[in-house]
């Protein structure tokens, strides 16, 4: 399986941390989604929705949007049960981060980091949904460990991918205590350096 | 079962058209989502996320998001195929949808309808994305009749919702002439009156 990617994507992060976890090989295909690697004839032909991740076959079958790739790796894995309840549940969440999530979220980081922009310049409308959306979870975590009750699944890994940078786009994660200790349980459950330790690292 | 809905929101229209479709008794309660019954005490039991539609089975369980609802209700029939390769490609429209098209093209509809503003008070960076949505629909439609090569799924009802409207939120359906025919067929599929035809109604 070919992996195409942007390393600074959380969306492209959520299909390397499920692959990873599972122990899937793949090869890593880096696409600068800024400077229009998603707009060649090359790539849209793989994906005429013009973004990244994208999942190639051997046999030339491509699958976008990050959590259809989530849901289509984890079939039959742990991260995804079959039981049809836990996944209605699964894809609840994974639809609100789709939907409610991600752009608020994602808008915020990308204008504080590679638009160089101050907290200031970050769009009201996107603030206020984003720290909404956190709250949610933070309400959510009060009561919960996972996002579904059975477990770690693809659900978290929606999650985690922009919740653990949210910080990088000034959102205040000091206030919401269960989301950053959900924050440490998903990074450890993935095996992964936290953004702090990551940035300490020489 | 019983829908909490509201019969102004393109996704409650979601539910209706796929359990219609299925012949799926349930019970509709209506909710004013814009008059503050997404936010009482005895709604956010059912949704902690605040939002409409919520489906409710009788033993209290309930489940939220449009999109995680329609591959609930559609589990097991010929609206979601078994097929592994042609329900990822269904969850590729409908994760597309959540995060690329509904967003811009009902927040658009918003203003113009319920909020009684003029197409030039429309956000521009929400018409400009939901002209690249309707595009992107328009391009695949040129070779194929559905969404999904099978055939009518709930990815063609995730996004007949809010395309059939999409002329109300000022998008020019005039230069998408496939998008128009497939809005059409899907409008016939699921026994539904046309927009204009609603409104020609006395």
């Amino acid at each position: 399986m070919k992996v195409y990617g942007d390393r600074r994507s959380g969306n492209c992060d959520k299909v390397r941390f499920a692959l990873d976890y599972l122990g899937q090989p793949y090869a890593w295909i880096e696409v600068d989604s800024v400077q229009g690697g998603t707009r060649t004839p090359e790539f849209l032909a793989k994906n005429p929705l013009g973004q990244v991740p994208v999942i190639e076959f051997s046999d030339g079958r491509c699958l976008a949007q990050s959590n259809a790739i989530l849901r289509h790796v984890a079939n039959g894995t742990q991260l995804l049960p079959t039981d049809q309840w836990v996944s209605a549940k699964i894809d609840e969440w994974m639809f609100w981060e789709a939907n409610n999530h991600e752009f608020f979220i994602a808008g915020c980081i990308s204008c504080m980091t590679y638009m160089g922009m101050s907290k200031s310049d970050r769009s009201p409308m996107r603030v206020e949904r984003g720290n909404q959306a956190l709250d949610i979870m933070e309400r959510h975590l009060e009561r919960a460990d996972w996002l579904v009750e059975t477990g770690f699944t693809i659900a978290d890994i929606a999650l985690i991918a922009y919740t653990r940078q949210a910080h990088l786009g000034g959102f205040d994660m000091n206030l919401r205590p269960r989301l950053r200790a959900w924050v440490d349980r998903c990074e450890h459950e993935l095996g992964l350096k936290s953004e702090e330790e990551a940035a300490a690292t020489p």
